[in-house]
């Protein structure tokens, strides 16, 4: 099965193209009970999870067990929800070997986050995976997409199109994997996704990072896209339990999706 | 004391420009073996190494116990010697964070090397971390470099000068660590060092990949530059020792900066 068609499955299964994000901070407590932790967010949260996406950024910061912990979480997770592992590797493709079968097969993630900057050979260790997904970064929701990614090139186009070319031409190529993009809330709009190639896409910045999800309206998104929550589930509104605020954010993505507001 | 003049008091101690690259391939034997294999190249090479690479990405490929290896090996690295962690990290400010405590914190690198591409904002809690030193991604040594670095701009520059501008300003704002860029010798020229600005520079590309030391030739390297050179050392001419290669490598790049070939 291709990850498109698993990632495709488990939205029409759950009525939510929410993915739940798994940024733990580690308190100073042990990683054994975070690791628990982890666990119930994943379960609460599961009926309103298209996917979930663990950066590996927060792993690393606890060091050698923190690894473990993740690959332990991914081995514990239900197979039926496709894992996107935030790590936005990027190399020469010698070395990205390295980090493909880091990703894919000792945490055996479904998908993986892409530095693409370095060109498209650096991507190509990932796109031979069968079963597999990756997303390029294309617009990411910060304020610095401003620096290189929205910059205009000799030809008209922001430097992003340079992305969408590069999953344009892993399509063309039929490649083992399926290659999507990283469009960031905040940064994004009806016409910038009209732009892209239809492909699935990962679109970070909603909660915390305060992104509204009118910017997707009017966007053709026939390819499994998914809108990620991370620290509005894990962090914010204690008073509401993780499954709730899951529902609540699944809730939202539906309904713009279904009845985008009429633009005036 | 900054990382720029720790680098600079080892590239005068050694009389050498030599970056020693650590991406040990895992054979299958075990990680402590490998361990010891690697201390012992490092202590080979270390008259003729201004600084150590390990790319990390070698040993997260090897799960939790190459991440353990990757710790024990920095904390048994001598302290003069500056140890460059590759590992081309790039995310949102507020994950950075977490990425900075690995690098710095956890395995305790004197740099590291970014990924530029999300923006400035994503690079500063590594400019934050005084004595400490970042190298951004300008142009790479692979053949991808065409495919956004080197790309033209609307105003009349390749992208890879964005990359000069990050590094200029945080110059400017005399950020708490020395930002350089890696510049691969595969890809640069004089002419292109030129329009760099004055800052450390991480030139990799020569020995496997095949760069000639000539493209150096003619350019302005006023602050410290190393050359590094993994797997000419480590896996390349068997029949020669370490300390022989490193001494080879460190004498041909001495060489081309003291008598540069005479353009005809």
């Amino acid at each position: 099965m291709r990850y498109t068609d698993k990632l495709r499955a488990r939205i029409r299964a759950t009525g939510s193209a929410l993915c739940v994000g798994l940024d733990p901070r580690p308190d100073g407590g042990n990683t054994a009970a975070l690791g628990r932790w982890l666990l119930r967010v994943a379960e609460e949260t599961a009926p309103f999870a298209a996917a979930y996406k663990p950066n590996i950024a927060y792993f690393e910061a606890m060091g050698p067990p923190g690894l473990e912990l993740l690959q332990g979480l991914l081995r514990d997770m239900p197979e039926d929800i496709p894992v996107i592992l935030d790590a936005k590797r990027g190399d020469i493709g010698e070395t990205q070997k390295y980090y493909a079968h880091a990703c894919f097969e000792r945490l055996g993630a479904d998908a993986v986050t892409l530095n693409p900057f370095m060109g498209y050979d650096t991507l190509e260790p990932f796109l031979d995976a069968p079963g597999k997904g990756v997303y390029l970064l294309a617009v990411t929701s910060n304020p610095g997409a401003a620096d290189i990614e929205l910059r205009m090139l000799a030809d008209g186009r922001p430097v992003y199109r340079l992305v969408a070319d590069m999953v344009r031409r892993a399509q063309a190529e039929r490649r083992a994997a399926d290659a999507g993009m990283v469009v960031g809330l905040t940064n994004t709009s009806g016409a910038l996704l009209e732009e892209l190639p239809d492909a699935p896409l990962l679109i970070p910045g909603l909660g915390a990072q305060g992104g509204d999800l009118q910017a997707l309206a009017g966007g053709r998104l026939t390819a499994p896209f998914v809108v990620n929550v991370s620290r509005g589930i894990l962090y914010r509104e204690p008073e509401l339990s993780f499954a709730d605020k899951a529902r609540k954010y699944a809730g939202e993505i539906r309904r713009i999706l279904t009845n985008p507001p009429s633009t005036p």
